[in-house]
């Protein structure tokens, strides 16, 4: 599979990401169709020109004319749809996503799929506090990391196709990582600070804090605006990995706690200084 | 103590918050002296133009021409200060400070303060994860609230002259509050999120994780970055506060985690929708 200009790509699920898909893709001169649940969503974006042509319904005629399908759904809806479509999509065609969570959902896409498709995982790592195709562009990808998550099912060829996605996107950082490798980062990085956010938000009614409370506050707790559909999913399929990393964080809490208690000074200054030591990796001009 | 052009002001310890009060005050045309342990620091400050004139011992005669003193010191040299050297300051001074916790320090002072001097705490809520007289400037008061924390020893006036050197220094909210009321504040806004960003940090060698790490990450660990020594000491004057701080979050995160173990996501949902709408009376600009 080539990025040969009249290749067709079909977005399936037209929210923030898959219409951000569209609106790159689009941008760059493909024809870029797309199956979404709202004719609203359908009519927003071909007033805004980031599609060519949209349907509600997986019909199989359409479905049976593009060579490249991204799908931008919910995992559970993921697996449901290519259950029920998979009959429609034209032979050779390469499937791709955008999924938060890789171990749970691609050896069982690959393994209920027809011999004659493939599927290599792929996610995004971009996004906004903010849900559905009104917030889609392709501005997000600007500066973030796109990492395709192969297995040994997986030919060179398609992962080379789907690194090339994420290039022509506009991704800063194109990676590759295992399944599991892609979780575990996941679960540090992204899925236990969302956890430590949403528990600190909900300690307490904090309108009166308002006015007290700083940029770090803030900075600290904007994931705590969480789209909590999505998010409750993504945990529960990572769900092994997430519980490690939380017991992780929460035996250093648990540690410092300690220190605090004890008047332990020296324990408390050596976990700051390795702490500051650890952040300067991620310094930048923000600091 | 009225704000008349001929007060002289006195900080005791140029560090980064020290230097930026020196800074606000020159540049508003009062005369800012500086008693502070290096040369180097007060070589600095008079190059700058930042302070008239400085000393590195507290001299008896220097002390007493001082009006307002400002105190930018860790707690424990604050008190031992004032202890040796509040003989030769000039009776009717106003004494203030700019000390992160309060309940442990206000009262403290007060009890061995001489009777014609006045204590008055306050808390510059600004910063930078940069220490020194090299990072002072009075730009980062812009924007940042300032609490001022009386006690029933304080009298209206100096209360009133506190909040006047926070409006001159260009704080945008002057706001009063018991000490206890601040310590409970802090220890939740500011304490408790410096933990966490802290025990976050730490749980991994971190290198390998760089490439990975989006804009959120950083912000959520920029706090991680952190003076040792100063906030050591600040967590235990506010011990108690911090630990029911802490224990508050941990009790959230433990549910949190109970929710994501037993595969209850409307539980998961709901602690997410809250967390959503309590940030949402945080909402600015960047969101």
């Amino acid at each position: 599979m080539k990025f040969i200009k009249d290749v067709k790509i079909l977005i399936v699920g037209l929210g923030l990401m898959g219409g951000s898909y569209a609106d790159g893709l689009t941008s760059l001169g493909y024809e870029v169709g797309a199956v979404t649940r709202k004719q609203s969503t359908i009519d927003f974006a071909l007033n805004k020109g980031i599609i060519s042509h949209g349907m509600t319904e997986p019909d199989g005629d359409y479905i049976g004319r593009f060579d490249i399908i991204v799908f931008a759904l919910y995992p559970h809806v993921f697996m449901d749809w290519i259950r029920e479509n998979q009959r429609y999509i034209k032979k050779g065609a390469l499937l791709t996503d955008v999924t938060g969570v890789k171990g749970s959902v691609v050896y069982n896409v690959q393994e209920l799929l027809r011999d004659d498709l493939e599927f290599i995982a792929a996610h995004p790592m971009a996004g906004k506090e903010k849900n559905g195709v009104r917030y889609a562009s392709r501005d997000i990808f600007r500066g973030a990391n796109y990492i395709v998550t192969p297995t040994p099912k997986n030919t060179p060829g398609a992962i080379e196709s789907c690194k090339e996605l994420g290039r022509l996107l506009g991704f800063k950082n194109i990676m590759e990582l295992s399944p599991q490798e892609h979780d575990e980062m996941i679960g540090f990085l992204s899925q236990l600070t969302h956890c430590i956010a949403v528990s600190l938000m909900v300690c307490k009614d904090s309108k009166h804090l308002v006015e007290y409370t700083g940029d770090s506050f803030r900075d600290f707790t904007r994931i705590a605006s969480i789209n909590d559909e999505m998010w409750s999913e993504l945990f529960l399929l990572n769900k092994k990995e997430l519980l490690k990393q939380m017991d992780l964080f929460a035996d250093r809490f648990g540690k410092l706690r300690g220190f605090i208690e004890n008047d332990d000074t020296e324990g408390m200054r050596e976990m700051m200084r390795l702490s500051t030591e650890r952040r300067s990796y991620f310094s930048t001009d923000k600091d």
